[in-house]
């Protein structure tokens, strides 16, 4: 069967009309000319467009109006490599490596370039050979979404899921994630899972892995050893930590932020040394702090009536008005320098607290304290009932009012949460 | 007269009762003693507390109720210490300090610990005596606000006051500033006063200079070697650069950003290196980047109907439709990763191009380039209409979005501004 998969209108009566599909390998005259295979399109894409994955791996869209001569040069198969199982060492410890979409937990078809999201034990065994002299890994697909698209409702599931293998024959987890989100997810499951008696590593990659500087692999390997290897327990973001290919970051779940687009050593732990940098075969403790003991207990509600409200220069107080009115329980505040919003917002902020709104407050320096008691514009904040948030990077304290929200009753039982540290989310 | 100033009700009363003013240095006995002089309050301070400065110089509320007895040990007088008049050298070139607020542009009174906000060139020249031996500066105070208040409104009066001057005697100006809103408002003085002949910097301190380790001196004095010795033009940020106290960075206006609450080497060049480092006595050009030469053209209108949207999972489209509803022109969105906003978004964001509102993308991830390319979500959103805008940072994509609105006749105009590079804020 032809697929045309995400082509539409115009775009797809051309490929009807010449007999191609996804996947067809074909030359293309424009002004120029082009050999490429054709691509899959998505949702919203135009319809005056085709798509090309060139032989140097980038993608060029083609307009069907410019067209003037397309040629097949071999047709797309749906054969599908055979690929060898992996053999199992009885000796080894079994991990889980749950996949929720990203770039880490896809397979790329070398024949179309297409991401294809499904993930099995073979797959990923035949991928990363190494996989297996470490551990016996089993996986399991829960969703196959790009991270920017991951929900509260889903950080709700991976949590469900992660929980149900606690007391399972699995040493630990790894959780395949996209990049964009990941540390929200991090910081979600370190609260609902908090005093968890097992190790999770979220594991994503930077670049894919048709790529030569991917660092799929090793993020992956370095995340089994660390699982197999330490006797850490609670919530990881497991990521490259530099230029070259020898060092990997183990992040707190609620420390960690994607700070770069696009290197491989985007995140970093803010405020604070990550928790392990793991070398080779070397897995180094590399911070003084510690996860506080805690019974497991997981509470995993998220509710998302909770706004991040980014103060800048000439921000609308109205803003907060209608956040108020509709209903929003919470809202946390990222302000400037200690912890401050300009006065314009203070008539708004006293409303939103009359109507029994939380506020907390955090700063877009994203490094730092909050600390408003030196200034008096943080002193007139404190007297309005925002709460000071210490050190909470503003991405992990809108995760944690969500979730402090989710598994509250009150306003009080909210702001009790919110004061408490859970999982590292502040420093003393 | 006695002066009780910010104190109402019942810590008025307890004031007035007990005869006693703000700036009376008191031994005060609760469970604890304690012996500190009375500070004054501000607006929106509850009633309950009186406020001392104690000798380590840390500010306590002592809550009136739980005082037993308090006793003034010496009253404050309003004697001012005489300040001596600056000798001038006519040898020296001229710069001009415009003062705008924010701790560098106030003057401690020891006494009381409050900030006196007025500056004259006598006071200043009398707090940081190297300044006269390398420039006659003239100061003028332009409002004195924490720079959390300040308000596009006022970057359009610091522009027309630096403007004013710009065919004058003054080799260079000084703004004086609170590091809070500094960057935004360096950005503003970027885009509006693209072009100036001159060089004008930004110079704030994180640390009030009642403080052993305030930077307020050190930034100044750079600055004013920096505008006197170098032949550099346009707008930069003049801030410490190092934990010790040897090192200050000069700071592109559009590429600096206040990266920690606290630290004296907060301010950081992103995605780039600071313009000029300067130690000691030297001035030394530390990138080879330079401000594109362009006829000197003020344009200085803001609108501010531009909004800057964070995302993040759980955010509600509905807030698009709200801004949009409300009639804002512009919205720069602060995306995840290469630049993604969840799918989600994509009915409001359609919606909003529908209605004629520009749409620009940046990344939360702060430094890095934006590649909408790459992925289907970033392809999906240019179908959508969104601009990627390279790697320019949110809060200056913003402040130059509002820029651009300002002075520009509808949706065109406005695009062509915010593709334009005006002022290095983005890189080829």
């Amino acid at each position: 069967m032809a697929t045309h998969y995400g082509y539409t209108g115009k775009s797809l009566a051309f490929l009807q009309k010449n007999n191609l599909q996804v996947g067809d390998l074909v030359n293309v005259t424009t002004d120029s000319s082009y050999n490429g295979i054709i691509m899959p399109r998505y949702e919203y894409s135009d319809d005056e467009h085709i798509v090309l994955k060139l032989k140097n791996g980038y993608n060029i869209g083609l307009e069907i109006n410019k067209i003037k001569k397309i040629t097949v040069e071999s047709s797309f198969t749906m054969k599908r490599e055979v690929i060898p199982q992996p053999h199992s060492d009885p000796n080894l410890p079994k991990l889980l490596l749950i996949s929720t979409g990203g770039t880490i937990a896809s397979r790329i078809d070398y024949r179309t370039g297409a991401v294809t999201p499904a993930l099995t034990a073979a797959e990923l065994n035949a991928a990363v050979p190494e996989l297996a002299k470490i551990a016996n890994i089993d996986t399991e697909v829960l969703f196959s979404e790009y991270s920017e698209n991951l929900l509260p409702e889903h950080w709700k599931k991976i949590a469900e899921k992660v929980n149900s293998y606690v007391k399972s024959e699995y040493r630990g987890i790894i959780v395949a994630h996209g990049t964009d989100t990941m540390q929200y997810t991090a910081a979600a499951l370190s609260f609902a899972l908090a005093g968890i008696p097992i190790a999770v590593a979220l594991v994503g990659s930077q670049r894919s892995s048709d790529r030569p500087s991917s660092d799929a692999a090793i993020n992956l390997i370095s995340a089994a050893k660390f699982l197999v290897q330490s006797n850490a327990t609670g919530i990881y973001v497991i990521m490259h930590n530099s230029v070259s290919d020898d060092e990997v970051a183990c992040h707190w779940g609620t420390r960690v932020r994607k700070n770069h687009t696009s290197k491989r050593n985007a995140f970093q732990t803010v405020g604070e040394s990550p928790a392990y940098i793991i070398r080779c075969e070397l897995i180094e403790k590399n911070s003084q702090f510690e996860i506080t003991k805690r019974e497991y207990l997981p509470r995993i509600n998220f509710d998302t009536h909770v706004a991040l409200v980014k103060y800048y220069p000439g921000l609308d107080p109205k803003i907060v008005d209608y956040l108020v009115d509709s209903k929003y329980k919470a809202i946390i505040f990222e302000g400037t320098g200690l912890g401050h919003i300009g006065k314009v917002m203070y008539e708004s902020v006293a409303r939103a607290k009359k109507k029994g709104v939380f506020m907390g407050m955090t700063s877009q320096c994203i490094d730092g304290m909050i600390r408003m008691t030196v200034y008096e514009s943080g002193r007139d904040l404190l007297n309005l009932g925002i709460l000071p948030l210490a050190n909470m990077i503003p991405e992990t304290a809108l995760v944690k009012a969500m979730w402090a929200l989710g598994n509250s009753k009150n306003y009080e039982g909210m702001e009790k949460l919110m004061k408490e540290k859970i999982a590292l989310e502040f420093s003393d």
